[in-house]
């Protein structure tokens, strides 16, 4: 009974199965191979524009090499306090941008606001003493398992585009925002006013493959240039191209991301109305934060069940007392529902 | 009338005269001088005990180059939300760390706490995901004109040798805190337990002058290589030997100090009883905050007073209400009594 | 018929299989899995000693994060001046060495000898005005198929050991040295004198796979960060771990890489009465270059063989002429025998 | 009788004067001076068009910061392999650039032609596995004494505007260069087709004083930025600008540089029928080298003589050969022909 990660889970028949295919012949390295260019054709659909499209490893390297596209070292990037490339990618934004300066926003949601970010850089009233407002980066869905709508990216765009400054989402997981607000990717990125995204694969079926999205095609300019030198340009590389595309064939990212939405909402459901229990947030993706007694905790683990214990205060305005913890549980496409009732009972 | 910093006024007529004199003849290059290697020397005095110190140019040269010792690429260094190396020196850190993450800790005052330190490393549960805690960086005087006691630095120090990190001390303004306590340079630096320090000389009335000087000699190792690299090696070094020398000389800069502060007093007395201003901190070295009402900042640069408006809802308890703004005044060795009595009666 | 790389290939079937076997069930996410665990231990006992491994996706991404752990981003590293790392992986080490110096040594045979570099460091007479020398890498098999000799590494080592430096070694194609001298992995590394070395799975069979292994555990310290924020620390990966088991497991790495070898041998020989062909080396692993008429480029690429035409006027002393070119053959685990003769007869 | 550099001199009485005026009163800090701003004002009228400048405090500030503004970080900026920003900077260039690549050309007399730019950039092939060639680098007066005419500069500009690049000059011994060749300022940059050059002061008379100087305005854009961060931002600004003025008005800088070639020339002449001297370059600037016996450089240090012995084998076609050594001699306005008559007298 594994709720710890989406990543704790393997990779998806169809995406292992698209691997074992394409492991015929010889194909042309470092990206040059069919697979590969379709792939990056295939996201242009998916996105109903032209975009320009880099496969990667990880969520790490396309966050940190996005940015690296916008943010100069002497550059500010904006973001949540407690976002992935805040607190979980041990300072890699500050590599691959050469030292810019990540600005934590603390709002309660695991969201920021149009309004908190204008308030912050009304602030920067030092001239080239403050490092120089770049970028805002967003993280859809949230670390806490929110959703920003399309009208609230729009608000924070607009911010970005007054300050010429440019906005990256981390979509490490975009498909469960997707299905949850029921928006076509074009509405909750380029529409929206998004810059460059990381388009995650990995957690919602793929074995390791994210990919940087350019709707500013000025952005990707060079971007070969930085994915090199990052390490993340794979010489076989017809492995990431096929993932890719048996990802996003005959819908499986959307269909994985809406299983995995449905059993955090059973989750949710069924912890309503426990009456030691308490969700700081709505469940709007596949993630359920929970503040719950430490004994509980100790209960749980007994059980077998295996999730992660959270630092902080929780991410809402009901905060963890004298006693409780924060915790949190992760659902994916291969989360069991008769795991998820089972937690449900040993918490109720 | 020029409250403004204490960098707005010239080099002590002392120092400037150190500098013509050292002006004669020729000399070894790139701080191989008698000048430097004698200032090197009178540091060690100084502080009663041998030390290792580099003569550099600018304060943010000399923090960066500081924490660059201590700090990997991964590392994170703790500090004030409001530290100059946080807030005001463009990443200077960053660039020199080759990335390191600066964590601002909120404290008012000014000043950071050994708990706030201890709660703050507590979150650190992540392993590799966050960056590796290595550094804290105090600044003594603190940026709100406050002090470090030496046991508060000794109680910092000790959670700091407790996690296997460093600690700096922003010296900047170290005149200031010293005369301010009436404690020795080494009973506020290496008996505290500060690692290595960057010692102030420009705003206390040199021209360009600050060291960087460590106490745990093993930082010092390859020093010469990173101020090399940073541009912060002049060839004609004799210049900035000569400056520390007549610094150090017969107390020069305790004296210097002990004005300023004098004056700063003289002002935070003067405006005790001003209905409209409010001093959300003590007075314990050359800086003067107060909250206003904006309307008499209207009425004192009519008045030809100069100072900065500081961003930021001020950094006590007393926070800065509607229609009021928060102002600082810097007093320096050349600041005029009657100006201090001047810039209080406008405000009374 | 395509030469142009051992990366043009695939995944060994054994190697695929084992991805297959891997995906049952959950697992530990970020290397903290069983397959994990059991690689790096297998890696002990292949080099007959405890070593610290870490599983990576990239050689660029492993030889730029070992030499991150060598060199100070003020620090040197001598290499051959066609060595990958110097010319092929577009700066990775210079990012992640936060900007260390790459000194390239033009010797013939694609080596590097104890005696350039010692000369090359008694240039090193201005201290801080150059770098500081830190670190030597060597390829091994070289980017011209030639070897390095147990006691040639052993030559070079005692060099960087009297001068404080660390021993580097590219293993891109380390399994293809290793048969090709008869040697243990413990006699080409270790006991030569290596520090640390990338030790090279893909061009060999796998699918994307590196590890760095450390013989000095002290320079494997923190490298678990290092490894996080250059995003080469992989969610599920029990899928590097699984790859690398299959790798080492009934020696199929040596008998791929004795395959491999074997072709080009054959190839070697087959152009040994080559008229119009002259090879400037020996072959000693899996490539084979060769000085041939531009009409005869435009030949083979006629007759569909594919393969890369190399820069530079050659690696020997016999150099490219003019209306030549140099051009490089490299053969798999998976070249035929057949597609070696038909190359060897339309060069004859 | 110092020959070892023309740093080992001090400042000029013209400027050392303009400090102690400037010294009065109070005044902006960090560069909002009235000096500075006049001091920019007066380089436009210099180089007869609007430029935009900026003072620093090193050459190797100057020349780093100057390149951060042409190659992004995964960049190749080609210079002479003898060029400062090479080998004598410890890699500042690289820390500023966050990590770009220097690749030094290997030519005789000190300088680089158009014609081996062209064929190193011929080699570029990998595309992204190569670093990007984005700048080049020449030294007026190069590091050998040597200078460029316009029409060599204009040849290697064309190279560089051709392929996207840009081109920098190193100017520490700028003013040398000009009066050797009887050219103006704007004769010698931007008509050349220089896009920024770092001005130097220092070497001519000032204490610590570079300017970089942008012909291309948009690459002066943040630059304000790249100086804070980079701890070169003084705070007491006014007293760089009030070396600029005095350095540059009457003429000064020309003078000085005039009479220091003069000497360098007079040394040369009295060398001329030395016949154990050889001198390998023509003498075009303040420094003469020359290759000499090894008991000569006993019986020099043994009369109080101090010169450099520089590394290599000579930068011109006549090698230093056994029992030989190549020093330089550095002449300044400061050298007394009479020093200059007993150095040749003493080598005759």
């Amino acid at each position: 009974v594994n709720f710890a990660s989406d990543n704790v889970f393997g990779i998806h028949p169809r995406i292992i199965e698209a691997l074992n295919t394409a492991n015929a012949g010889t194909a042309v390295s470092y990206g040059g191979d069919d697979w590969t260019r379709r792939a990056e054709q295939r996201l242009s659909e998916v996105f109903e524009r032209d975009v320009t499209a880099f496969l990667v490893v990880t969520g790490t390297a396309a966050n940190a090499l996005a940015l690296s596209t916008m943010a100069p070292s002497y550059g500010a990037v904006l973001c949540h306090a407690d976002a992935h490339v805040m607190v979980d990618e041990c300072g890699a934004p500050e590599l691959f941008t050469g030292g810019a300066k990540l600005i934590g926003l603390n709002e309660p949601g695991g969201k920021i606001t149009a309004k908190t970010i204008e308030r912050t850089l009304d602030g920067f009233i030092r001239g080239e003493h403050d490092a120089k407002p770049a970028a805002i980066s967003i993280t859809q869905a949230s670390e806490f398992g929110t959703v920003y709508s399309p009208s609230e990216i729009k608000s924070i765009s607009e911010v970005a585009r007054g300050r010429k400054m440019r906005l990256h989402m981390d979509g490490a997981r975009f498909a469960n925002a997707l299905v949850s607000l029921a928006a076509t990717p074009a509405e909750l990125t380029w529409k929206a006013g998004v810059d460059a995204m990381s388009f995650g694969a990995t957690k919602n079926g793929a074995m390791a493959l994210e990919a940087v999205i350019f709707f500013d095609s000025e952005l990707a300019e060079d971007f070969t240039y930085r994915r090199m030198r990052a390490g993340q340009l794979l010489s076989k590389g017809r492995f990431l191209g096929a993932q890719m595309l048996a990802y996003l064939d005959g819908d499986l990212w959307l269909d994985n991301a809406r299983y995995a939405n449905a059993m955090a909402q059973r989750l949710a459901k069924g912890l309503a109305g426990a009456a030691k229990v308490r969700l700081p947030l709505p469940t709007q993706a596949n993630e359920v934060f929970a503040i719950i007694p430490q004994t509980l905790h100790g209960e749980l683990a007994a059980a077998g069940v295996v999730y992660h214990q959270w630092p902080g205060e929780g991410p809402g305005t009901d905060r963890v007392g004298p006693g409780e913890i924060l915790v949190r549980f992760v659902t994916s496409y291969l989360t069991h529902p008769d795991d998820v009732d089972r937690l449900a009972e040993l918490m109720g």
